[in-house]
């Protein structure tokens, strides 16, 4: 049975601003370990002789990042099955609806996996051994999410509880949390029935149809009208505008997986991953201190990028993030991460779009 | 009775970093007001209908920063008497030397006005106001320095204690005193006695020749040695440089100024003064918000300077200065304004003579 695994890499955050734009969103970076993301994304599911029977892989994004998606392919040297391609956001529900509609007509027995391209995993074998470990249980009709080993006491993530055992590596789904505050995150983090919800998916083609039938039928039949009125070059599908457009926008998580009673998960897996979701996760990946990196007095506490061309120097600052790309500049309360989106709405009330 | 302004804008300081670089120190850098301070101070010393008789301004500097000074003369439209040019620096006193050896060949009697360049001053008319009220007391046989008038307990500066009158605009020195700690600034503020140095002396040719015999005949001595042996084109004078080399490096200040007897002071005056000294000095002197300044939200108590090319955000941060100038990024706290030299230091350290 194969695995076809949908690379979604459509997204723009705010939140590493000023290196992530809309422009050149953060899965096209060269953020970390020197490869983008998405680069890494596809590499890490590479056909190889590890068992896994892997599909190429199937893109789908938004169509403004072809070029994007076509270079960076390029440079891995792996050939996509299909480029899908979105003429705005809808969210992951549609994407999964989308996925199942092209899987379908080419494998109707093949599971898909679904995951995001701007995700950092320190140990691909791990993840690729927990993939293996998903295919069984899927197979026998369940929707299968991974769930990350969690390190410290996140508020900023979702959890997802293990219920009771399915097979020998799986569990059914207890309940999903979203964000919780910092008492209750660390209660997760000891009890070890909780994992942190990758946004990562298994499933059988037919099952995930079945479910979104149930679950959120407008968003299939939009999806089943965008597919069919769709217009296609060589392996690339442009959804159609008009009808793809109209679709509802919601989360897999929430139009699905928090309904469902075919859920189930794998897990807790620990191969150092990341979401790489805000200044100060980007810097908790970086190790070690490089010649060429920033000059630092008496500074505690700091996550520092900057472009190659440009040398930050710190003295006496605790706390902060300090990021230089590209003709921008952001010096930010650690503490304030998540609030980048502020500086992008006032870049906008200044009509400098030329900078997000 | 003539003054010669003497303009000095050899010094590169590093506190002005990333901005001020010794290829390009901060008096030649338009950093206030749109204008460079070397040129503001030529402007300000220029020929006017106010009874000041002053002289076209003698410049003196290190001869690395001729093409500076040449091309910004130009700017002004002011023709130099002379430039003279440093090999090396060696502090003030030998500069006063200099300017008399140079100034005693031109007009014998006249005064010298000896100043910095990189200082700000926002009312030129009472700057020009204070010179002609010292002209009577230099003329009669002292070497005056001029007060500002302090609006703050400033612990970075000298302070000048004034003593007895000395006729009707002018007092004796009663003492000089560097940098005192916070509680005495504070009494200096409030006694009406004591002012602020700004290192500008008016002074006959003839008696600094006099106090620089008496208190440092080794620097006069190797003055006039290397001034016999400088060689000239038309009004540009390259001073010797194995003899200039080796004069003793001492400020004025110390080498005559709390030596002498001769010693007045003219003032407090209220100019506007500033010598930009430090990056939380520069932001002072900014005024309003510009729409293409930085965006600054929740954001406290910051100084933030940019190329023109370059967008700063701030977010949620207090205390800093941010300085971004041509591949180089400083956050500081304000309160280690004065240690920026680490910085330069650490450059060093890197073999990166490229960015200071």
């Amino acid at each position: 049975m194969t695995i076809y695994p949908v690379i979604m890499c459509g997204g723009s955050g705010t939140r590493l601003w000023p290196v992530s734009t809309s422009r050149t969103p953060k899965q096209f970076v060269n953020m970390v370990s020197g490869e983008s993301l998405f680069r890494q994304t596809v590499r890490r599911l590479a056909q190889a002789d590890d068992g896994l029977s892997l599909a190429d892989p199937v893109i789908i994004s938004n169509a403004r990042y072809l070029d994007l998606i076509e270079e960076q392919l390029a440079e891995t040297g792996i050939t996509p099955l299909a480029i899908l391609l979105e003429p705005c956001a809808r969210n992951t529900a549609v994407v999964a609806a989308i996925a199942a509609e092209f899987v379908k007509g080419v494998d109707p027995e093949g599971l898909i996996l679904l995951l995001p391209a701007d995700h950092f995993i320190g140990m691909p074998d791990a993840f690729r051994k927990a993939v293996g470990a998903a295919v069984e249980t899927a197979k026998s009709g369940h929707i299968v999410t991974f769930g990350i080993s969690p390190d410290r006491p996140e508020t900023g993530y979702g959890y997802i509880k293990a219920g009771e055992p399915i097979g020998t590596s799986a569990y059914s789904v207890a309940s999903f949390r979203e964000k919780p505050d910092q008492a209750t995150a660390m209660t997760y983090l000891s009890d070890g029935k909780h994992s942190w919800n990758a946004g990562i998916f298994l499933f059988p083609v037919g099952l995930i149809q079945a479910e979104l039938r149930a679950y959120a039928p407008d968003i299939l039949e939009g999806a089943k009208a965008a597919w069919k009125a769709s217009s296609t070059r060589e392996t690339i599908v442009y959804l159609d505008e008009a009808l793809f457009s109209a679709i509802r926008s919601m989360s897999f998580d929430y139009a699905v997986m928090e309904k469902t009673q075919k859920g189930a998960v794998v897990g807790p897996i620990s191969c150092a991953w990341s979401d790489v979701g805000t200044w100060p996760a980007w810097g908790g990946l970086q190790t070690g201190e490089l010649a060429s990196g920033p000059i630092l007095i008496d500074t505690k506490n700091c996550t520092v990028h900057a472009d190659d061309d440009t040398l930050v120097a710190a003295l006496g600052v605790e706390d902060l993030v300090i990021a230089v790309h590209d003709g921008a500049v952001l010096v930010m309360q650690k503490s304030r991460a998540q609030d980048v989106s502020l500086v992008i709405e006032a870049l906008k009330a200044r009509g400098r779009s030329d900078l997000f």
